[in-house]
């Protein structure tokens, strides 16, 4: 009888048992899990924090007990393996003060990532600072929630996983502050869109501080110090800076290790050693777009590599193929998540970027509660191919950013988005929807019809010599705020005040959204001006460079 | 300078005025409109009814003096084109008395398709009989509700604009009755996804009749007299068997015309007249899957088309490339949408069809919120070509339809659903969504791990001497209904019990939505059974057999 051993039974490990089961009903399949848990649902360990999941047996998604009666699994919490002796094809078990040899035929290796643990000063005396990546974790924090009762609380990193934290820490009613090394919060996505994510955060009493990192805990970790020197009072931490591959096991086996530590295998996601496979947060994988290599770590991924690789070995013809990384996060009532390359990856990456926003609405403007959403392209001008996308907005984001995953999956390029027919009816959608939009803008750039400024460069290009012209009406300037330095004609007027324009001087062109500045643009282009238009106008730059806004 | 007339100002022909402004700076454009509105909320009118959209001013999203401020455009409602003079390059103009000439360098025929009116014996004496186009007709509508206070409403046609109706006047607070000519509502997608529709229709006090047509209409059209000679009290009637193209003016004009009366045109939207061009409903377009004739009213295809007709005006490259047909329609508090082909459709086309069902949750289920869906997938199990999807359910149907149109419209099959990376946290999806689980089922039909038997064959099957396996445990028996005819192993018994089963049978296994009778269909594949799985499973069966259900 074949015997196939797995280590780690969450998301990567727990498919690779179940779908070995149905493909290999003789098979003796062994789930050793280090934890006290298997199959327990880690993204919503946060949620668990604010009581939003209000039973902590709903995290528990599966049992040693249920699995061994419905697939036949010998699934085994609290087995920890120590090591493994590829040519023996054994693996060491620990479980409690007992230790044991268990040989496979085939091993899985399933360990997952662990949270980065920077060294920081202090940190070993500190006694309120944790990480959550599991069930006991989470036990932990809200163990020490429940009993401690902290008033303040700190989040040190503001990636998808800290920004739930946040949020779910603020909906518990602690006085919540961010502090995140990179200069914007979410650092997967672009500055700009991750401003209104930062807006947010402030609407909703989060303090958010940016280009800093902690550099020492004080007192027990009651208070945390800053690169600037600068002190934060905490009475709870939450260490989320990133995570890193759980490879020691896998070192020590002499398996060839990658990226950053990552367990290197081939597209059958085999190791260097004969008869041991690997899968989910541990592995490196191939980024899909760029072809090189990296670490995803997601949900998503690990789910089909756990049962791909139980296809590899029941001898059924499949191959990882890589991933784009898609990821979502609900920060109080705005949703942003991203697909693909953001534009500073894109860049980074050698790719000569385009980028495209556009402002839409969740469905039809004319049926109740339509909500504004904010959607940004990156992709190649000459070739049309898409490197990734972005999203902010109160609805709909999910939507729209799973159509543009699949869009860049299947290789479709700026020139199909127009094409596609979407579900429209008015509580759904629009007769174009924002993907639509977002097609059709970035044709026009790509064939010429509109050039762009992006909210970067507005600044130098106004210093050299440009000239913004705001197409907005007077009462949205008095009531939104103005640019500093823009001369304001309404896009309704433009035809008739051209005459006013300097057909020797570059304009740049910007309304509330995008729209009827593109309009003005044409109107200006037609008649011989230099124009470009700002990219994503003024609703954008006044998110991204609120400081710069002019209130009369 | 280059004069454009357009007859229709709604979805194409407003489309084709305002980028044709954007690119042609100089034409003079004029949109002749023989109703008094243009680009109005055409989709949005049945939500007007039930005043869930309270405002009338709502649905008229762009006023003539509105479009001329900005678009420069020389729009006239209450202009009818009787008339296309194709060699002298003129139309005549009927506005009330007044009849004269226009002449145009290019002509864009946008004339949209109007309400079927079947000949129905007392018709033209019926007073209370609408049909729901645009605004005349809703305020008709509003008209005879306020004034009349209708009690009981009959709506003839369950397709979406039917369906739409028959929940708002419900909503009214009106008794309402749906006839169907068709076996089922929302003919466009399959019998079986259409019972759920029925069934919130019924748990609505909608009172379903299909099968059934009206042959006359007596008593002023307060009794509607059905095909078997049953008759209705009806004290308001709307009219909704469908919609054909207006094609008098171009017939008239010699412009050639196809299938079903709409105009032909090529893939750059040119008539057979020179300088003619035709786009929206009432054209004849490719059915992209088929590459057949089609007739499509939707509003997405007829915008693009819009869009698309002024690039070729104006020399931009584009072409027509067809329509896949994606519609979605919210009945109380359930969603239906398809797109591409039902398996009806697919199969009349005469293609090898395989279908399957998958029911998965709009979240993930650990989360609060989540709600119930069911996705059908039609494709070619060879090719892995998708040919269309339909979806069910109270959330989340229009996103997986979306994506489903987004892989049918880039040509990606069976084999690639797996591989899509969405975005996945507690509120918005699952690490494994259903239209990822809809890609892994239909694999497992594609690759021999799993054979279905549909709803219709089963009482055949079951007649033929096969055997019913219903997996469930007894505790949902009792609680759900039973099977008249099966056996009873619970699958976590399966196992163990396999000695309880005649290698020498068929068998057909079922459990309530399909996932445990696949695992059970895998433990006895493999141990050497002939055995099927019931695709869709009890929740699927019962939803559209209800009558053949058991409840002890």
């Amino acid at each position: 009888m074949t015997k196939i051993v797995i280590v780690g039974g969450v998301a990567g490990g727990m498919s690779a048992a179940t779908r070995l089961r149905r493909l290999m009903e003789d098979a003796e399949i062994v789930v050793l899990e280090k934890g006290p848990y298997v199959s327990f649902a880690n993204c919503g360990l946060p949620y668990y924090v604010s009581g939003e999941i209000s039973e902590r047996e709903d995290l528990i998604v599966q049992s040693p007990q249920a699995l061994q009666a419905r697939f036949s699994l010998d699934v085994r919490p609290e087995h920890e393996v120590v090591g493994i002796q590829p040519s023996a094809k054994t693996v060491t078990v620990k479980n409690g003060d007992r230790s044991f040899t268990e040989c496979y035929d085939y091993l899985i290796l399933s360990p997952g990532a662990k949270p980065f643990i920077p060294p920081i000063d202090g940190l070993k005396d500190a006694t309120n600072v944790f990480s959550l990546r599991n069930v006991p974790d989470v036990d932990r924090i809200m163990d020490y929630v429940t009993t401690k009762k902290p008033q303040t609380a700190t989040v040190i990193g503001a990636g998808f996983i800290g920004l739930e934290m946040a949020e779910n820490l603020r909906k518990r009613g602690l006085d919540v502050t961010i502090v995140e090394k990179a200069p914007h919060v979410l650092p997967p996505l672009d500055e700009e869109m991750a401003a209104y994510v930062t807006a947010e955060l402030e609407k909703n009493q989060v303090r958010v501080i940016t280009s800093q990192s902690a550099t020492a805990f004080a007192n027990q970790g009651q208070e945390i110090v800053l690169e600037d020197g600068s002190t934060l009072e905490s009475d709870l931490t939450i260490l989320s800076v990133g995570v890193q591959p759980e490879n020691t096991l896998a070192k020590e086996a002499g398996i060839e290790l990658g990226l950053r530590g990552g367990i290197l295998v081939d597209e059958n996601y085999q190791t260097n050693q004969e008869g041991i496979y690997a899968v989910g947060d541990a592995i490196v994988v191939k980024q899909q777009i760029t072809g090189a290599d990296a670490l995803i770590s997601l949900a998503s991924p690990a789910n089909r590599q756990g049962r791909q690789v139980a296809d590899v070995i029941a001898g059924l013809p499949r191959k990882n193929k890589g991933s784009i990384g898609t990821a979502i996060v609900r920060v109080f009532d705005l949703t942003a998540a991203s697909t693909g390359l953001s534009e500073r990856a894109a860049k980074a990456a050698g790719y000569e970027v385009q980028v495209v926003h556009v402002s839409g609405k969740s469905h039809a403007g004319y049926y109740p509660g339509a909500k504004d959403l904010v959607l940004k392209l990156v992709f190649d001008k000459e070739t049309g191919k898409i490197f990734g996308a972005q999203g902010i907005g109160a609805e709909g984001v999910d939507k729209r950013l799973d159509i543009l995953a699949t869009a860049i999956k299947g290789e479709l390029t700026i020139f199909d988005l127009p094409e596609l027919e979407f579900t429209y009816a008015p509580p759904f959608g629009s007769a174009k929807d924002p993907v639509n939009m977002l097609g059709y803008a970035a044709m026009n750039l790509a064939e010429g019809l509109s050039d762009s400024v992006q909210w970067y460069e507005l600044n130098d290009e106004l210093a050299a010599g440009k000239i913004l012209l705001d197409v907005r009406n007077p009462g949205e300037l008095a009531k939104n705020g103005q640019f500093p330095n823009a001369v304001n004609i309404p896009l309704d007027d433009l035809r008739c005040r051209l005459v006013e324009l300097d057909p020797q001087k570059e304009y740049i062109i910007t309304c509330h959204s995008g729209l009827r500045s593109y309009l003005g643009e044409r109107i200006l282009k037609q008649a011989g001006f230099n124009v470009r238009n700002l990219d994503g106008a003024f609703a954008l730059y006044s998110t991204v460079k609120k400081e710069e806004i002019k209130h009369v």
